[in-house]
């Protein structure tokens, strides 16, 4: 039986050991705020969206990170070089699906993106991956902190349907390939007010890819270390200005002891 | 006779309640900035740019910020789309001339959105307004914290003359369509060593007007809110870094009572 | 005989006293930190990158920088017509030849622009300044905390080759024209856990450069000032992120009499 708290916590380890460089082409909101985590966690940014160099910069990288937060065309061309130089090299792209649902040029972009290539995980919020899979409208309500069973099923439908890992971020976060399914309980009200948190917790899952060959275990683990660092970071807050800083400086003291004994991921049952 | 304190404290909490969404096509330096003092102070931040998407995008906010601190045509044009759409179904449009004087590109961008779209509210320091207005050099020495009074009748001929809502940013803050003028004493020196304030209280002025169908009461409402957590985030700081750190925490404690008591928005008389 | 710690004094007294005008094209990831840095020493920045705007921006500034950081032909198109507006102008021009070597495109862009425009100074690590320079594979090793007088010598090659002064940064930092060398020894490790540090020390140099005639002087001066701020920031952070907010705090408060006590400046002998 795999112990998924000991796994984040191995994660974490090789993580700073190998300081993996993650290559994101992200929304321009976020780009500082992301680059940050990295460098907090003991991991390496790099930013680039040129045509004329994603795919060399994919070639050097560890992990690479297509978040369509502020897209357009040209930057989505560059997704798609990126993103398949990287899968040539057998390399984990993660997904953040940002605003899915809100325009229909995201939502189609996330999901021509989704099928494209091949994709450890995709991150996002219930409505997001909700959106990318194309379920229908009904199913829209679910939040995997009221009802984590139903969450479940339906994370591992679409994590099915889309032949890739799911994590579904929320209150509890939940993560599921179709088969194996992990719950997250971490983190702090605090990162609701801070933007970027979100795409904070995708490059943190890509440099927990770089290092875990299982993206479930991977995503869980960067999940509950990002969640832990949020709830320290709190402690000390008076607000979401000093929580953001608070933050940053959890993320580069947490050990990975810490993750372990933390214990926040557990197996959800079928 | 309105109390217009009391119209602040009241948009303040209807900010909160609603929290509003505000889409801006702004410029990339402040980005960060901007949605964090919205979702500081209890608002919501969206940020698009695609022609493929400002139209969508501007149809689920509940208001639109065009801000040209780093513009360029493809920018500009999305800026029209995304003004056009929030025009035709009447939520508020509000502009941010950034360095408009500085190059032509700039003053003639700023004033052909000016007048091509229905503005709410232009947010500017004197100098960029007067560039915006293109009244002779002559009045360029204007400075509300001066002549308040002088002040009033200038603004009051550049709102007539623009058909919209002036705030012009400064020691005193003064805003005015052209028939009321109304001043806010508020705020702090170190504000302007922090890049971006202005955007900030701009995207503020955005929020306020979604929930206060008054433009001179909505943009007054703002700037004491934004001057008054500024005023406290000083108290706490050791200079810019902190400041701004203390800033985005006093934005999310302030009370609607605070502005009410605090009483900083007063009429000027003609 | 100069002294050089005297002149960084005076540098940091006159770049207060002018709040010199810095005009960046630089990347979307450090926008706001320099912004903010310049801020923070009492200097301005602006940006601005539209072909339609460059050259008129780049004429009213006192220094223009050029960053690659996120590189793409227009924006590349802009650097060049902004470098050439500034050389026409007589003001200096810094370039920053962020992650030069790590792909093609970032190689050969960095090398036409050091070619095709008079710079003042290039700012980066010994990695970043070997690839423009175009010097064998063999000496890529080279890391001035190691062999100061190796260093040197490189470094003089390179400035001699580029006809340019070259301001190595890492460990210690070292700073020459091919005639004069100038070790500087401050900072702290912090500093390589935030993003964008290189490139704020990149903005000072160019804020130093608009008040001193001699390259060597000003780039040693300003990262004597940036590395002095690092060290007291470090003294009151727990982390990453309260390093960041007290690195701008520490910049607003330095004096130029603590540029000239602490010394940081030698020169090395040839």
């Amino acid at each position: 039986m795999t112990d998924w708290n000991a796994a984040a916590a191995e994660a974490l380890a090789a993580v700073r050991e190998r300081r993996v460089l993650v290559h994101s082409i992200t929304n321009y909101v976020v780009m500082n705020t992301t680059a940050n985590v990295l460098l907090a966690v003991g991991a390496s940014p790099v930013m680039a969206h040129a045509r004329e160099e994603v795919e060399e910069m994919s070639a050097i990288a560890a992990a690479v990170v297509l978040n369509i937060g502020t897209l357009s065309p040209a930057w989505v061309d560059a997704m798609r070089l990126a993103g398949a130089a990287a899968n040539r090299r057998g390399i984990p792209v993660i997904l953040d699906p940002v605003g899915a649902g809100a325009t229909t040029y995201r939502t189609s972009t996330a999901r021509s993106l989704a099928q494209e290539l091949e994709i450890a995980v995709i991150r996002g919020n219930a409505s997001e991956i909700l959106s990318v899979s194309g379920l229908a409208a009904a199913t829209m309500g679910v939040d995997a902190a009221h009802d984590v069973g139903e969450a479940a099923r339906v994370g591992a439908e679409l994590a099915t349907r889309l032949g890739t890992t799911v994590a579904i971020t929320g209150e509890v976060d939940l993560v599921t390939d179709g088969e194996t399914a992990l719950e997250v309980r971490a983190g702090h009200r605090l990162m609701g007010r801070v933007t970027g948190t979100g795409c904070a917790a995708t490059v943190l899952i890509a440099a927990f890819c770089a290092v875990d060959a299982n993206p479930v275990a991977a995503a869980a683990g960067a999940l509950a270390c990002f969640g832990i660092a949020g709830e320290r970071a709190a402690e000390r807050a008076h607000g979401p200005g000093s929580f953001q800083v608070a933050l940053y400086d959890s993320l580069a003291s947490i050990q990975p002891t810490d993750l372990h004994t933390a214990a926040r991921i557990r197996k959800v049952s079928p």
